[in-house]
């Protein structure tokens, strides 16, 4: 038995690469376009660790997607918990959970897919701006 | 940066290591009771492959736990698929949709999280029961 991959619905594709790709620093391992059914899978994992996937599922056909209490979040060690926060805080992601403890943080996808971001290994010392950053919404 | 785990909310622990442990064949890697927060959380990983967590948080206060569109599920390859869903059947799991092509399957845990089965390498030969099954609710 193997884990393959969890899988997440997207509404805007474009967007979502922004956030799972660009902001978060995932790299897309392959592409599916399956016009016959109207959808394209997408799959993402962190470099060097290609098989634990994230596949975002893109239906051509616009639905709602709503989260739920049931799921959780997609957690991902980082080796610089502020830098990765940086980043995300470029491309205008809200860190929803500041590392104010320079260990943890959450943020969200553009579809509200919570998650996780921890350092690796040792907290980082504790450093502003991130100490005195208030948490924002629920993540 | 490294995939570290998919966490779940679960409503009852023993329901769900029933169905995560015993019927799906994962295995606890660990177990944390924090009486402070009133929650414990379990950790489940494919023997083999502790890198790759699912988490399962108990929160000790019942709160309702509802499902959403934009969560899909967690992904498992097996070496095995009919005997991963007879497994699953013989432990009064649904097999929402039976591995009618030797290939794929899905079932829910007690809490409504979708889980896929996907033989390992090529599809096993069409075979009773499962070529007859039919699909049951959504997945």
């Amino acid at each position: 038995m193997k884990y393959l991959h969890t899988m997440v619905r997207v509404t805007d594709l474009d967007a979502s690469l922004r956030f799972y790709r660009d902001a978060l620093g995932l790299e897309v391992t392959r592409q599916h376009n399956v016009p016959a059914g109207r959808f394209t899978l997408v799959y993402l994992a962190a470099q060097g660790q290609p098989e634990a996937e994230i596949e975002l599922t893109h239906n051509w056909d616009p639905e709602p997607y709503t989260g739920g209490r049931s799921f959780g979040h997609v957690a991902y060690a980082v080796d610089d918990i502020y830098a990765a926060c940086e980043r995300l805080s470029a491309h205008g992601v809200v860190i929803n959970r500041p590392p104010r403890d320079g260990r943890m943080a959450f943020v969200r996808s553009p579809d509200g897919i919570s998650v996780e971001l921890l350092q690796s290994g040792r907290a980082l010392a504790p450093a502003e701006p991130w100490t005195s950053m208030p948490n924002v919404g629920t993540w």
